[in-house]
């Protein structure tokens, strides 16, 4: 039995929608418990609405939330008794949870991973995204939108943790490190990007490739897609924009030609490209796995993460027993 | 007759292609005439190849290239005898000439503005691209990439830019500037970005609507968007990498489903969606407009911004002689 934990407020849909997504969740996999927190009168009566087996549920109470309003400076020392920090702190605590997930307010959700899972004294964690590249391959994002302004160190920290990230989970042996610039020349990029190619290209432990631009950032020429967190919004915004954008074109384009091959393409197309739903931003330089999935998800967003999580485990686990054989 | 000037060298399909582009705009606009910037003997040439009715076009000879290999600092004063700094300083020189066009290296290009063109003294150009929205309005994204490294004071400088070009091309009467974040709130953005926010919002001649984040980018919620050049480079690289992915998953799947309706769609997009093709990055802050198109864009783009071009004279001399009733 694998067991996670999933924080049930913060979400705009409401505890609800976490629970519900929970009880899919284990519907799904025979071996997945989950540790629900919350308000536990009204997780019971959620779980009860939704069949979720009860042998595999535990309920922590926390009777606080986190809200998009808290200040992450200030809520991570006085919000303790929230679902999200009371969530992070028994994921800490307990050998047998292998993750978490949670819809809650980000800046206070990294600055709790600091205060709670960090690996390292005073080392920010990053929010990345796996995203899905057009030739079936995956490139890890980091960041995406946790840390705004990075110099040059950061953007070298963002690529070991990415590196680190698929090697162990996606058994990528030496995953290739792009650079998000503006250009494909060394010489080009803002002042962070510039120095961070000359510190990519000197870190021995980086199978640095090079800048990557925008227009090929998801092909797949790259395992890791290292940025600042505002360049990386709007990567993954403006792709989601687009994407959005030449559906709604194209279901106009059916209507007015009444075609319904064109329609059954449309259905194609938003589960490819329905990155709301498609998965969460992962929390790197953690201890465990923390998934961020976005305020106002759904629960096939919960259900997806889960096995997410699930995944991180089982690879990780492979790949921890092949390293005593080598 | 109106004239612009165009740049026969810098594009990566060579010199024939720019003089190609140069035919089909004068045969497709009977009061268009050009001066051709180049090498003389080549130009002769290739018009007679084109077709080109030679009463509507001026040769001026320029034996030097601007590459990409060009420094801006050092270009702008060394290489005075380039196609590009020659078309430059006759634009500045001659009233008859309304604009030029250009595929040549951006950052020499913007700095022989700054030298040629300039309205002020010291005050960096923008390269803007205007973009069409889904509701079929346009915004004009502000800077694209000429200026990578932009304090608040120069997103500032871009918004006023932006606006007085929206307001005098486009017949806006008072543009709505938007601010491109990765949040909607002002406490969202970089440290440029979140100080910017302050400035527009104070700034009287700014109809400034806030932070706009990258997935509503063009959905027509703003007139100008401003941001510095590497993360607007990011929006229109984005963009077309979203598209052209698109675009080649429903080629496969049409053929897979052998399905000509949707190849029909197929050419609906590509028209939509080709951003190569669709146009230029425009030099803001100038005296005369100076269209910069990609340096592997093919004719259609010198037919489209020469288009541009005309519209941007016609509108501004309509413009200009409306206010004097005002």
């Amino acid at each position: 039995m694998r067991k996670i934990v999933i924080d049930t407020k913060g979400a705009d849909q409401g505890g609800e929608m976490m629970i519900k997504g929970a009880a899919l969740a284990v519907a799904s996999q025979p071996d997945l418990s989950v540790l629900l927190v919350g308000d536990t009168d009204f997780i019971r009566t959620e779980c009860e609405k939704h069949e979720m087996p009860m042998d595999r549920v535990e309920i922590l109470e926390a009777p606080e939330e986190i809200t998009n309003y808290d200040d992450p400076a200030d809520a991570v020392f006085h919000k303790t008794e929230s679902s999200m920090l009371r969530g992070l702190l028994t994921l800490s605590q307990q050998d047998q949870l292998i993750g978490m997930i949670t819809a809650g307010n980000t800046g206070v959700l990294i600055a709790s991973c600091v205060r709670y899972l960090s690996r390292k004294e005073r080392v920010r964690p990053a929010l990345a995204a796996v995203l899905p590249n057009q030739d079936g391959s995956f490139t890890c994002l980091v960041d995406t939108g946790a840390t705004i302004d990075c110099p040059a160190a950061t953007l070298l920290h963002f690529a070991q943790l990415g590196t680190e990230f698929m090697r162990d989970t996606y058994r990528i042996e030496s995953p290739r490190v792009g650079l998000l610039s503006n250009g494909a020349e060394e010489t080009k990029g803002n002042k962070a990007v510039k120095e961070a190619h000359q510190l990519l290209k000197n870190a021995e432990s980086i199978n640095f490739v090079g800048n990557v631009e925008g227009n090929i950032a998801l092909t797949g020429v790259c395992d890791v897609l290292v940025c600042d967190g505002f360049a990386g919004n709007q990567v993954l915004k403006v792709t989601e924009g687009t994407a959005t954008r030449m559906i709604t074109d194209i279901v106009k384009y059916a209507k007015r030609n009444q075609s319904a091959e064109i329609m059954e393409l449309v259905g194609h197309l938003m589960g490819v490209y329905d990155i709301g739903s498609l998965g969460g931003g992962i929390i790197l330089g953690c201890s465990k796995p923390v998934i961020k999935i976005r305020g106002n998800a759904g629960e096939a967003a919960v259900v997806n993460t889960a096995q997410m999580l699930l995944n991180i485990y089982d690879n990780k686990q492979i790949f921890d027993s092949a390293k005593n054989y080598i």
